[in-house]
């Protein structure tokens, strides 16, 4: 399918992305470009590329896919290291959370002789690092693609049938519909648990102790999900912040009703505001959309 | 081990006592009651109990062990009920989620003669009514015990042992305790799972619907949990309504800073919050404290 992948930025999803290139064949040289030597160290112990390099030059010299697979606040720099060296018709996507991000960071700087096309594969852990990847993350999942008008049809149909080898599911949107969306379904969720167990972590000592104890019963779900990355997170926040900051706002007031309702013993109006949503819930374990087995990880939040 | 086991109550919980007691036959007789024709029709056709009823004293008359498993509304009333029909020397406990409220509203009402211990098995899934319960709910849990001062040690380690039967590990602990740290570890999730499902409901209809689609990047699992019992949980507010409340309030402000944070762009300061509270998460990944198994089911709140 291709002759040189190269992929930008190695942790749970770039190096998933080669594991699953090279799985499915699609590549005659993968190469790979991370700025740590952790990193760099693991690519070559874990044999996750065919190279790995620090020059972004040497990277995407020659190359037909380039894949940015790194947190959100280095888009700008990548796409300036990258630009002068891309190939004439090659396809540069992303990973990232935030496709206005990918619009106003990348694609201004691509020559208009490649194909940018941003993604978002909707598949994670909250593992982080090239030793959490593995070829099978992407399988029964969404893949998100957000192209320009007037992007080459050709290009989005190979980057397409690229994710879709992977078993994703490829669905298109408008970037700026795709980051308000993915504000509820992920972001709030993830503000959510990386702020209680925040909260927990300032209660009195005993307290906390049996909070760690006992936290079976929902709060360490919680903890997973406040795993995620710090960098990755801090970048999805600060990069999707009007949508964010509008969704956790309308979060807040919703919460606050709802603690007046518990302050003023309104069981009545508790009762009524759980049993209404019925629909969104219905519509909800309806909709196929997910992959039974991956539930099986225990990690509720991709 | 008992003679005459009573459940009043036959939801997820009840449902679940009755068939685990069956199970390890631990009773010659089970007799349950429920005010809904509903259950009583199901408790029947899946046989769970031996007996059903809708007379309280039939129920408990010349039970070893009454066992309440209804909403926390509904303690006062239901100690009223049995109080004048227990057997002497009979044990009473129950399956709430506040502790509080079994010493305030069924303690005071126990026969000096009978040995009332409150309980918390830490276990469920989001699936309500008889049908939803099974023998195995509560393998490789905590339960709680909160058995007040000067309590019979010998009915204490009976019904230690009926749960202990059922592969749960026994915890001792101050009802008030109990209730702070569930609300932290349980009611402070479900407050956010309710709401954030509410909030959801109100988008625009074109916005919602891809949450809906989309909902398993993380909401998904949210509305799962938002789907359960809205009376179970209504009255698991109102009655933990000092320690809900304390905890959210301490949550909106941790959000609220964190929401300032984003908005002024300070990215050090986030990753510094999400980089802080690790020792809670190692704590909670390395506790043992939760059945890997469980987790294959996909439902995260206990």
């Amino acid at each position: 399918m291709f002759n040189k992948v190269s992929i930008i930025g190695v942790g749970l999803i770039g190096s998933s992305f080669a594991q699953a290139v090279k799985k499915k064949k699609l590549a005659n040289t993968i190469v790979a470009y991370d700025t740590s030597d952790y990193v760099k160290d693991k690519i070559v112990e874990l044999n996750i590329a065919d190279e790995v390099t620090y020059s972004l030059e040497s990277l995407v010299k020659d190359a037909d896919l380039v894949m940015i697979c790194t947190p959100l606040g280095t888009y700008r720099s990548v796409a300036e290291g990258i630009a002068p060296h891309l190939k004439k018709g090659c396809i540069v996507s992303d990973v990232g959370s935030v496709k206005g991000t990918a619009m106003k960071d990348i694609a201004p700087l691509m020559p208009s002789n490649v194909h940018f096309i941003p993604g978002h594969p909707i598949a994670g852990t909250e593992f982080s690092g090239p030793e959490a990847g593995f070829a099978e993350l992407f399988e029964e999942r969404w893949c998100i693609l957000t192209p320009a008008y007037g992007t080459d049809q050709a290009a989005i149909d190979k980057l397409s049938e690229t994710w879709k080898s992977f078993d994703m599911e490829i669905e298109f949107m408008d970037p700026y519909h795709h980051d308000k969306v993915l504000a509820i379904t992920s972001h709030l969720p993830h503000m959510c648990a990386f702020t209680i167990v925040g909260t927990a972590d300032e209660l009195e000592a005993d307290l906390k102790q049996d909070v760690i104890k006992f936290s079976a019963s929902g709060f360490r779900d919680f903890t997973r999900v406040a795993a995620s990355d710090p960098v990755v997170w801090r970048d999805v926040f600060l990069h999707n912040k009007e949508a964010v900051l509008d969704i956790t706002q309308r979060f807040i007031e919703d919460l606050t009703a709802l603690q007046k309702h518990i302050r003023r013993g309104e069981g009545d109006k508790i009762e009524q505001l759980f049993k209404t949503s019925r629909d969104i819930k219905r519509g909800i374990m309806e909709a196929k959309q997910y992959k039974p087995e991956a539930e099986k990880d225990g990690y509720p939040f991709k």
